[in-house]
């Protein structure tokens, strides 16, 4: 017998989203937080994930201003930048992952760093106004608050900074939230990563749920 | 004040997986198993996700041992073929994801699925041995399932089942282990995703920690 199951995608989408908001606790976040993180919770399949969830005043809407007069997204992994929809992006605008540039292997020996965190020395052309996007390192997200410490270094218009896991990546986002050098959001404490990255994104990319 | 942060690679994986063995409850694991369990807690950035996670008892060899003689990987998304590490593959093996052939908007509408369902249709010339990854969509699972109903169909080596989300994900999983066609693994529940699925393929290409 073959298995029944729910095949419409918009169906799928509208049902999911109508749960997420009926169990979640969303109360604290203005309308376009709201969004953020309804679709957070979603990429995670975990409601709760809410809790973790902040933001500076300003992020959402900076975000999604940023994007919408065409702002270069850069990731810091490719799974963060494979996952994000085009369609969805508001001026067919560049995402940008540098992590395999071949230069990055030799960078990262000469900065005794990651190579997640030597690719960012290859984001500053394209930094001034950007959306950055951390899902997956640690030392990214540390090495951009360094970088972003020069005054002359360009500033991104916001930083979703979501690494994930159990060396640093709590340690990071305290870091971020405790002195945003740009409007900011982060997943508190040891939960991230490219998923729930690229469900930001995706957000702030359009309205459309 | 530049921030100081672990930058050394190998010590960060090392000491994240030391604080999962020290923290997860793994004893009803078998070690190959374990190795894998660990790695998707790693890329979750969450202990507790172990007790979600189900093996058949012979899953976790029999995909190994189809990685190392050449299997390809089929993947229901682009976030879990990006996400693999070609360097830890065995055998040089084939990742491959059919969501963007340009024949599956049209399949999609003609079969009343989903994008995601609708490209397993494609894989099936790649199908015998071998290792599936489905880590986003319920409807790809489920779909799967059904295709497999059919005597003919030729049989994988083995499927890592985690879709995650709202609507069908939990549903498709414990089909998936009510009536296994072949070996399986699952993490049960809503939670799922790409960084899980591509942390299960990475563990089972190489024991390498």
């Amino acid at each position: 017998m073959p298995h029944t199951y729910e095949t419409n995608g918009a169906e799928i989408y509208l049902r999911s989203f109508a749960t997420i908001r009926a169990e979640a606790n969303l109360a604290r976040f203005t309308p376009e937080e709201e969004i953020v993180a309804v679709r957070m919770i979603h990429a995670a399949g975990m409601v709760g994930l809410e809790e973790h969830v902040e933001f500076t005043p300003d992020m959402a809407l900076a975000a999604r201003a940023a994007l919408e007069s065409g702002a270069p997204i850069l990731c810091d992994a490719y799974m963060v930048s494979e996952g994000i929809t085009r369609p969805r992006l508001p001026a067919d605008n560049q995402v940008i992952c540098t992590l395999r540039d071949p230069s990055v292997p030799d960078l990262a020996k000469e900065m005794q760093n990651t190579r997640s965190a030597a690719a960012l020395e290859l984001w500053r052309p394209h930094l001034d106004g950007a959306v950055v996007a951390i899902g997956n390192a640690p030392t990214a997200l540390f090495h951009l608050l360094n970088m972003l410490e020069d005054p002359a270094c360009p500033r991104p218009a916001a930083i979703i900074g979501c690494p994930v896991g159990f060396i640093g990546a709590a340690e990071s986002k305290e870091a971020l939230m405790a002195a945003p050098p740009v409007p900011a959001m982060i997943v508190r404490g040891r939960l991230g990563g490219s998923a729930i990255t690229v469900a930001a994104v995706n957000a702030l990319a359009s309205r459309k749920e």
